[in-house]
């Protein structure tokens, strides 16, 4: 059974993974790190108590945890701020590790993960769904970059209101397109953030306003005759569950076979391959 | 300039194919090969009036055709039952050709190709974005097949209501999806036959009711948390006039490069690479 240790709990993110964790047969450990902000030393998640470690006791507690469970792997869901520091902490302590947390200096990350060739997989994407959508659109970009030549680009995202920039996903969409020819510069994607506007032109269900990720992007020939869409709408945060689950059992797979190395998401997705 | 003579005059793909090779600046020579049972022995086209020539005096008048338009190109949008016999006369008198006609003995057609190494584009779908469509999905399923693992998929395809059969192109993007492991057989696929759904669910525009090809693959988690839609919506035949007519300007580049043999349109698509 993979042992992991979901850390960021008390989190929303970090709830959602263990509690998939446990839904997908993975044991969970009972402890977690955590921020020294957070006031409670232990969390109630998949039905059991977890312990929260926090960066000033982290260094005396972790021998406990990795004595009980020497084949443990760390998730990481925290904090842009937390990232560097508790990666350094995984490779010190020669813990595999998944990073699903965002920001931070990522190549300070990848380069401490490459210099030590500690086993890890580091996505900025756990939807692997979405990572297989964009390698598909990277594809059609290399392997036939006049196809959509005189189309227009239009594209349209919805993210809950609080978001205030423009999505990733999209930019980095909007960039292959650009290979092919087809102008949609950051500026013209379409941002929809009023709840209005979500549930009647994107048909966001009501009880996801508040997290869900949205996107369609349209291209139309010049006289109008043609039109191809591609969507991918996204409610709540489960698909980054699933997807870091996945990552999780690659990455034992690969500890058991002896191969075990710095991977990121496309790693993953291609394993599937030799199933 | 490339000299182009397009048979299957006075059919409505062949004048639209005409139109579009004048259009974008071909020659359309004022001849087209045709049936037997079409009365007219002219007709007017793209501004010229074009001489008919049936198969009971083509072989006769060729002669003055080749001898004013030595490097003249034959596209052939005439019928699946002339498919084999056109073919063998492009051949026999050395006339490179771009075949748009489905249905005959496509092994025949691809052998005698083959066997000659006769310059030619022949291709079931012209539409070439839609090609490339097919060839991103082909990708998916090659190189990510559990990237959708436990996912549901529908198909919905809209065609004017005097098409019985379903969609060959809705049934090939099918067969690409189930090698993922999601299924949807053929007598899933939805058909949209009736002219008030085609508009209320489709939104197909009146004036296309006649004349349209809608498809929609769409994508859903076991949960109902992640939704992928793809859609590809012809309306008319313009694209396959277009697709044609590169596919034309690709085979008179060969020719021109002393590089022409038998090509598909994958082999028109991939081209783009290199401009």
């Amino acid at each position: 059974m993979i042992q992991v240790m979901v850390n960021g709990i008390p989190g929303n993110m970090g709830k959602i993974v263990a509690e998939t964790c446990a839904a997908r047969g993975l044991f969970v450990v009972p402890y977690s790190l955590t921020g020294e902000i957070i006031v409670e030393n232990e969390s109630e998640v998949a039905g059991k108590t977890i312990q929260l470690l926090k960066p000033s006791n982290r260094e005396e507690r972790i021998g406990e945890v990795l004595k009980q469970y020497p084949d443990v792997i760390c998730i990481d869901y925290t904090h842009p701020s937390a990232v560097n520091d508790n990666a350094d902490f995984y490779v010190r302590h020669g813990i595999p590790f998944v990073m699903g947390t965002t920001g931070g200096d990522r190549e300070a990350l990848a380069k401490l993960v490459a210099d030590k060739n500690h086993p890890s997989v580091i996505a900025p994407n756990m939807a692997k769904q979405i990572v297989a959508f964009q390698a598909m659109i990277d594809f059609l970009s290399k392997e036939f970059p006049t196809a959509f030549s005189g189309y227009t680009l239009s594209v349209t995202e919805s993210h809950q209101k609080t978001k205030a920039d423009t999505s990733g996903t999209a930019k980095a969409v909007v960039a292959d397109f650009a290979k092919m020819g087809l102008d949609c510069s950051e500026e013209k994607i379409v941002k929809v953030r009023t709840e209005a506007e979500q549930m009647e032109k994107m048909h966001v269900p009501e009880e996801y306003l508040g997290g869900h990720a949205f996107h369609t992007y349209a291209l139309d020939s010049a006289d109008g005759t043609v039109h191809f869409e591609f969507q991918h709408n996204v409610c709540g945060r489960k698909i980054y569950a699933e997807g870091t689950v996945d990552a999780v059992c690659f990455l034992a797979e690969q500890i058991k076979n002896g191969s075990a190395k710095p991977f990121n998401m496309m790693d993953v997705l291609r394993s599937g391959k030799m199933r």
